[in-house]
């Protein structure tokens, strides 16, 4: 007499599959759910070893394509970035991977959903958060926070006697010294040797972006196209190629941002549950394209939109590290942020070189740029008396201020 | 008989020569006033020249220390950033500059101060606020906004004319394509081919950075201490050598920075006045100590207390672009910002290449990481159990909001 | 020969009434422009006045419905308040009748508009900038600042004898010894014996409002019903009245506001040029409206988006106080706002009764207040024991914090 | 053999007395603890019962200066209201009452702390929070989110069954049909009748404030004179009478705001937890010191200031709303807005009538307010002329806004 249905956030790894088998030994029927968005994986070996381990039915999605359009998009228009640093890689995922996931409980009938993450950590929160909001009537189980879980799995060894003993294969490359998290956006290094703060990370860590010091002697140009704020084309100057749709688009930036090096970070961030981490992230494509974005945006867009959007964007960046991707406060602020958009439009020149992003030029048929209002070299539509009034109003504040204050001495 | 006495911002070019000579014309005397923040200048023939135009007093001051300790650290704690990218280099200097001015109007007794800063740009304001503040009564004579002034010199030919006709040397170097404001902190490039927003800055326009094509093939690895969220002591690792007076950390970070071609930027930026100019930045040292001091800070700072200092420093960003540094708001904002760095202390590794500045590892007496309460392999002070509830907690509210949604469909 | 035609903002008083022959002196035609937007004005008087004046046309147009649905309901959706106590009835105001008047000189190929507002006030700001930003090539005159006209009418009595002198009637009641400005919203009182900010107004000034100490000793109960965020019908209980079109509804508001003494306050407000002044203003509708739709916002809108939209609505109120209606940001702001009120929808039941409003109940169908979940005697869908884990997580920042700093003395 | 030692926030109602027995049958040395924060206790007859029903201890602290000094004014400095209406009057008094409790527990080598508050509330929330704050190692018995318990208690009922069994005195006069929680600031009623939003509070609810249907017919005339930001003298204009210590003054307009009805609202508000739920509040003394706190920050202090503090004191509000009085942010937020106050000083006049207060003037030393710059009598050290330039400077933006949208229709 089964428990009920799970759908499982599968990875084909250790620990999920520890938990597929463990979940049917709780009585449980297991759905494995394994999402494509880009990590390098043999999906079909994931699939045979899913149904071998008993997996009622697996579930292998390719959501590169929504994930490219339907988060990372977002993300590019925000210039979404967590204490001014982080891309959001990992948090820009799990939405897209829990979406998916509850769409399948539902049309299987599961009452139930599962995930690896552990119990430290912010993708619990994400995951959680997300398949709550679109499945609120839906059940979860977390296996490390659950006690009998956790207390049994102490360490990577407890995994493989498991593992051994109930016929999942064990990976015979010993496991790298940290763990990995990995898709189209980005891959994410924390935990293990990475702990101390103050160690730095061994250069043979990178798996995305080549290591600056033998990446090309020579930059590649690219101009990328906007159109409401997001990507509509990267052309590669030198070599006259291009993408035009967004998957195309984004996976060629992270090519050509992986060659140059481009988007390494090394960072302690907060988490949400209020401790702090270390992180070490590869951007290459995100990097690109917030750049240019960025240089877009301000090339097209009004300054005073610019700063309301800026502090949405920031507050945009905070609800998707949190997790609160699908919350209302959430999609008001995509709502706003997309309306911001509208005219963000137009081409931006950029090189890409030994890990850096140079902007080099932009137009657009939006701009609010005036080359004959800025002009130091002719007058344009301006009357240079004008600004005497504008500072004086400026500084009758200042003025009465400082007088108020008492002649005090000039130097504070 | 005289109308009074003008204190002169005087930088020695063709320029402030023309207008010292004609406020002289004009019917004022003339006091110059040349300030050293680090640019690349002869001084003594400065005043030389300023003397034989008729000047009837010449000051020039150092003010690199206090360019360093009073303005540029004040934005190294507050992650100054304008628009998310320009480091203020110019903005910074202007009220440094200004206060000596009226230190010395004050002093001299003069009731007027005069610039050679244009009529459409930044300086203007942030000059005469700075005026206004520290010396309400002062009367402010802005040469390129008074008819007479701006009507007779059309272009650089009249003000050649003027300086032939006038004993004033005459560059003999041909005039760049474009405008350059240097100081300690960057050298900015703006005007002439610039003004075109697509076209590509020359690559030899940069005198402050190395092209990252042709800079040195090895990193350069520092040691960045911070105390009170400024730096107190640079050491160059493979060197063993370091620095530790605010004038010597910085002047060295800009050397390293410069050799490694670090902080060149590209923007179009929005000017207080309501128009987008184009400007081109370096600014080697900042850029290091930007990234440095988000490392430290991040590490020390809880994270709440982050979040809300984050948005004073935007604020402060755009009070000191602005020309807002001398006002009761800046004062408020700045003392705000000092409070938020009382812990952030400790140091920060990184290295410098190839126009990058890569954090390798931080650490800190004050820090707020707790590695074992982050670490994946021991559980420490934490029971996972407990985010379950918190996750719970936080999905009331989404999971109300669907509901009462209906059961709309889940992608949305 | 004339120099152009002026759209000039005609009040029917004395000065515009000045300013409208003044205008003529100096060779422009003048079309006079009278906007009800609920002022208490004989209107056709004013129309002879003009003409009589030599007004080469006349344009009253009544204004008020548009002032309402355009200008006050998107203000009553931001729960617009400057500085946390005006409710910016003048302001609102402005941008309406500046539209006008815009439309009225477009068509009339006027190259110039003109008002009678002073130089040290905020309308003169507000009026401007409508028209430059409706209308970017009109040219401007401010007769109050202009040097020739406020030089030559330096007080009331200059205007009489000008008035005298050029046929144009003379008032024969004495001034007030303040002014005001009046329309549907509300009547602001300033300036005159008012600018000492000490003394006390006189309970005679207050046009619109009872003293409530002489109001009825029984309160009047209405209900307000809201869509969209915005008031749709307005209920008298007691009564059994009803209003439903958006001018009936705020005039029904004005008219039982104003009999109870509602919306009274006395300030000291900062202007945009950067003086304090003092103003004294009577909002008898719009303070019952703020306070029920304050109510119905919170009861329909998830806490979160209330939260940043609570941000956006002080924005907007600032935008809207400084003039900039027509503005970019402010364009987005409102549209953000708006969407945001999408559900705001239902009843809420207030009183009204000497200077306060009562609210007593609301009721939505769009309500996300759940009764069952937060009783204090069913569960509903909800485990207290979540709570435990919510609040431990969040204390682990706390602990850590407080761990961190040694164990300080508990109170400081 | 004790399991330990718990300090219980004790009430001396039916619920703390039944959890002190409930604490003592699960095997702990209680001790209980009863904050006087000003509400309305037989303290001497809470002590005997407590004793009498086991407490090895029973500690009566009065906190009511402690309360005033270092809760109430820092949230009188703030302006702090949650969601634009709540004074936040119970959750400012629980960290002070936390505090102590968290005092005697060190102090007495307590290891835990328990409380009676909900498991569906903000009370447990902001308790909690103050405790692992201030006690990081200490350990919180919650009874109503322990399952043995609040499954044992699921109504009033229970709990008399069990006083009775154990000697718990049982309360005589029925229970009111909603609860309320009472201090110096305020008394909240919520639960009950009172949760659906749309019913009427009773008339007979209110027990802080006159109903102002029955208050007096003359009003009292007040003058509150503020330093720092906080008030320190408080005069009745009419009688002649003042106060001048913090209780003392706080008590004082406590008694004329309850005379005279002033501080009642009804509303829905977010709770932390992610629930709206109804509450009625009286704040009569904190109602009229938000007013005149109002009124002489914005005399007083320079409106950027203002605006930035605008910002922090409803972050303030949002803090002590959710607990976290003592938290890192809080801390720094209390700080800057304590900066902000240092020239906030001044006397405000006013008057209390029918559940209103009116600001009738106001004075300062420090005032920013310039009766000369402001007048429209005088022209003051000012140039109309200059209002020109600003506003044409302002209206750049403007118009190259609008011409780049191309000639839109003037209405949209």
């Amino acid at each position: 007499m089964s428990k009920g249905t799970v759908v499982l956030a599968y990875s084909g790894g250790l620990d999920t599959s520890c938990i597929l088998v463990w979940l049917k030994e709780q009585g449980y029927d297991v759905i494995a759910f394994l999402a494509n968005i880009g990590q390098d994986e043999d999906f079909e070996a994931a699939r045979k070893k899913a149904e071998k381990l008993g997996a009622k039915k697996v579930f292998i999605e390719d959501l590169r394509s929504e994930f490219v359009e339907d988060f990372i998009w977002p993300a590019v228009q925000a210039n979404a970035v967590y204490e001014d640093r982080y891309l959001l890689g990992t948090a820009v995922a799990r939405p897209c991977i829990g979406r998916s996931q509850v769409e399948i409980a539902r049309r299987e009938g599961a009452q139930f959903v599962s995930h690896g993450a552990t119990g430290k950590g912010n993708d619990q929160i994400r995951f959680e958060l997300t398949c709550y909001a679109l499945y609120p009537e839906v059940k979860i189980i977390a296996p490390w926070r659950v006690p009998e879980f956790y207390n049994r799995f102490k360490g990577r060894i407890d995994l493989m006697d498991y593992a051994q003993k109930h016929g999942i294969p064990v990976p015979v490359t010993p496991q790298a010294p940290w763990s990995m998290d990995a898709n189209l956006m980005h891959i994410s290094y924390e935990s293990g040797i990475l702990e101390n703060p103050k160690s730095n990370a061994p250069a043979d860590l990178y798996l995305m972006t080549k290591n600056p010091e033998e990446s090309p002697n020579t930059p590649d140009v690219l101009e990328i196209e906007f159109s409401n704020g997001v990507p509509v084309k990267v052309t590669n100057v030198k070599e006259s190629t291009s993408k035009d749709s967004p998957l195309d688009i984004f996976s060629y930036l992270n090519e050509i941002g992986g060659k140059h090096g481009v988007g390494r970070i090394d960072i302690v961030e907060n988490r949400f549950i209020g401790m702090k981490s270390r992180g070490i992230y590869e951007t290459p494509g995100g990097t690109i394209l917030l750049q240019a974005h960025l240089d877009i945006e301000t090339f097209t867009m009004d300054k005073e939109v610019r700063r309301i959007k800026q502090g949405l964007g920031i507050k945009f960046a905070e609800l998707v590290y949190n997790g609160f991707w699908y919350s209302p406060e959430c999609d008001f602020v995509r709502h706003c942020i997309n309306k911001s958009q509208e005219n963000v439009e137009g081409k931006v020149q950029l090189s890409v070189f030994k890990g850096q992003v140079y902007i080099m030029g932009r137009e657009s048929p939006k701009s609010l740029y005036n080359e004959e209002l800025v002009s130091m070299d002719v007058q344009g539509d301006y009357d240079p008396c004008d600004a005497t009034g504008f500072i004086r109003i400026n500084a009758v504040r200042l003025r009465e201020h400082h007088r108020l204050q008492g002649l005090s001495s000039v130097k504070k």
